[in-house]
């Protein structure tokens, strides 16, 4: 699947992530934030894109966070504040910062405290969209820790038997550690797909799966079909359903996994969901660290985990399919894949970093075409 | 749905929770379970058909932990033994005993260290079944904390692709308190259905609907058919799809959200996955509890949860719907019937108790009708 929103091979130009990095650099500093959290930011979409996410690398999400911080709607220069803190806890407000670039500091106080009691738990309220939240788990696992983090967003999901949506996609990550394997890394939406998923295969012309989007009034759609042309999809998700689709599959776990992210990320950072009170562009997150020395030998623990990841490699396919893979594996692969041949960005996304750093008077991506 | 799976109004006996409390309790004591933990273990599995919960109760699992007790696989009077702790967290090995006899205690661990640093965490090896994972998650949210529950046992689950299963159903369950509102207390597998279900289906007679099991090759099956009646599907449960059914729909979410469970549970306790190393019938549990008070004032928390809850309630129903819910709304509500009318039982269940409490020499359960 990874593949079949990759960028088609004609549209095709490519950067070294040195060279993405560097651009996106600069253009955080365009909009005020200061070099050393641009730094940050920049790392964190880099390496998404360099894993092959792109739904949240540059090409979808930079242009959105270049626009809030231009319109005043996130805060360039935030000063964040601990509000609540406990041995094992923090309640951080986020001065509406960006929080692809407040999410490292944030779960490197979780993975602190996890240092001290065994577990830490940071929760952060008024920040700004959080980018893949995997790349925060994976944090803490190379820390030799086990990593969560969620994040609450926006209303674009519909509860199950509801005609209006009420959810985030919401999404759940956690990565752990192995000793030889990659690391286990699961990064999904509660939704069936992430948000943006509709606006790549719109741009790559794939057709949606059954159980996506609903129709306008909320009856779920259960066939393949394009992406909808009219306004309401116009900006890409709208009435996504919950993973499941329809009842009957089971979209009351998708809606109840959306739920529980919501509890865990915009309430217990002391605030109140999208769907009371709308907040634009602003989100919730969770960050959780699991110390696993607290737990267990460390050494034995990716023992068992690679025990356990190449059992799942080894599993025999269903017919149809070559291999069973893991959460994390096909993203390890894909990332030695663009270390050596670059990341492939579309065309589109090359013509709007140089009208971008054109108007910045800054200097232009360098491509490797 | 929940009612599809309610027991036909001609084939039911009702009973009191008192009566069930009772029975169960000396059941339990006659398969040499002390007293107290007797009494716990009850309580869970009452409480649990209380709720409606009825793949979870008495009816389906019961019988199964009578026949452990007896053949040796469990131990009645097991030793469980911290083995790690931390101010925030403690591994523990259950010595075989029962999880729904253990997992009380195990989460009132956590909510006392929760209450301390904010955050508490603890797991067991070496348990056997949990029962309703949501009951313990309901505990802290008792005690004004959110708590998750987690439990993974078994191989009955395929991952994405595969064609033999490797995980447990491995359920997710989150409790979080209301003011005026019944709890959110989400609790579901991350299998598109619960095991026990299949058993479900074929006593009731249900068609099993797309996505919920495969082929013996691993096929997707993604048509509404009765239960296969081969001999591989004979005891219930084989060859599970995890929550999306096909790629397309999302099964490699389900997947990677049994694995997170599986990391949660059974490599943070020290051990290793059923799928490497079985150990039939013995489980890996995961309490955690958010001392809500650590995070945000409690009565705010507690009136965004009313505000959050009622606006899901509010939602404008999809056509052919009547409401929306939201998890633990429609099991609040069977309580209410069931406390007030009793809790009702398939005539075989009630069989099934004379006959083994005949066999105990007990006094045998007390009916309504």
């Amino acid at each position: 699947m990874l593949e079949r929103f990759h960028v088609p091979r004609e549209q095709e130009v490519r950067v070294t992530a040195d060279a993405l990095q560097r651009v996106i650099t600069d253009i955080f500093v365009a909009c005020g934030v200061p070099a050393d959290d641009a730094v940050t930011g920049a790392g964190v979409l880099t390496k998404t894109d360099l894993r092959g996410v792109e739904t949240h690398g540059v090409s979808n999400m930079l242009r959105a966070y270049v626009g809030w911080f231009r319109n005043g709607q996130l805060n360039a220069k935030p000063q964040a504040k601990v509000v609540r803190e406990t041995p094992g806890t923090a309640t951080i407000d986020g001065d509406r910062g960006l929080g692809v670039i407040q999410g490292t500091a944030a779960m490197q106080m979780a993975i602190d405290k996890a240092r001290e009691v065994g577990i830490g738990v940071v929760t952060m309220r008024n920040s700004g969209h959080l980018g893949a939240v995997g790349h925060f788990s994976m944090q803490a696992a190379d820390q030799d820790m086990v990593g969560i983090c969620l994040t609450a967003m926006s209303v674009l999901v519909l509860p199950t038997f509801g005609a209006v949506p009420r959810l985030g996609t919401n999404p759940i990550s956690i990565a752990a550690p192995a000793r030889s394997e990659p690391y286990l890394l699961y990064d999904a939406a509660t939704s069936t797909i992430a948000g943006n998923k509709i606006q790549l295969a719109r741009r790559v012309g794939a057709n949606m799966e059954p159980g996506w989007i609903s129709e306008p009034d909320g009856s779920p759609i259960m066939e393949e079909r394009p992406v909808p042309d009219g306004e309401m999809y116009a900006l890409g998700a709208q009435n996504l359903l919950p993973l499941g689709g329809t009842r009957e599959q089971g979209s009351h776990k998708g809606y109840g996994l959306g739920l529980m992210v919501e509890v865990l990320s915009t309430l217990l950072s002391g605030t109140v969901p999208s769907m009371v009170e709308p907040n634009p562009p602003v989100a919730s997150h969770h960050f959780a660290a699991y110390n696993i020395a607290a737990f267990d030998d460390v050494d034995h623990f990716k023992d068992s985990m690679d025990r356990m990841l190449q059992t799942l490699t080894e599993t025999p396919p269903a017919p149809g399919h070559e291999r069973v893979l893991y959460p994390g594996l096909p993203e390890a692969e894909e990332e030695v894949d663009r270390l050596a041949n670059g990341i492939p960005l579309h065309e589109e996304v090359i013509e709007w970093f140089n009208q971008t750093t054109d108007e910045f008077n800054i200097a232009r991506i360098e491509t490797l075409s």
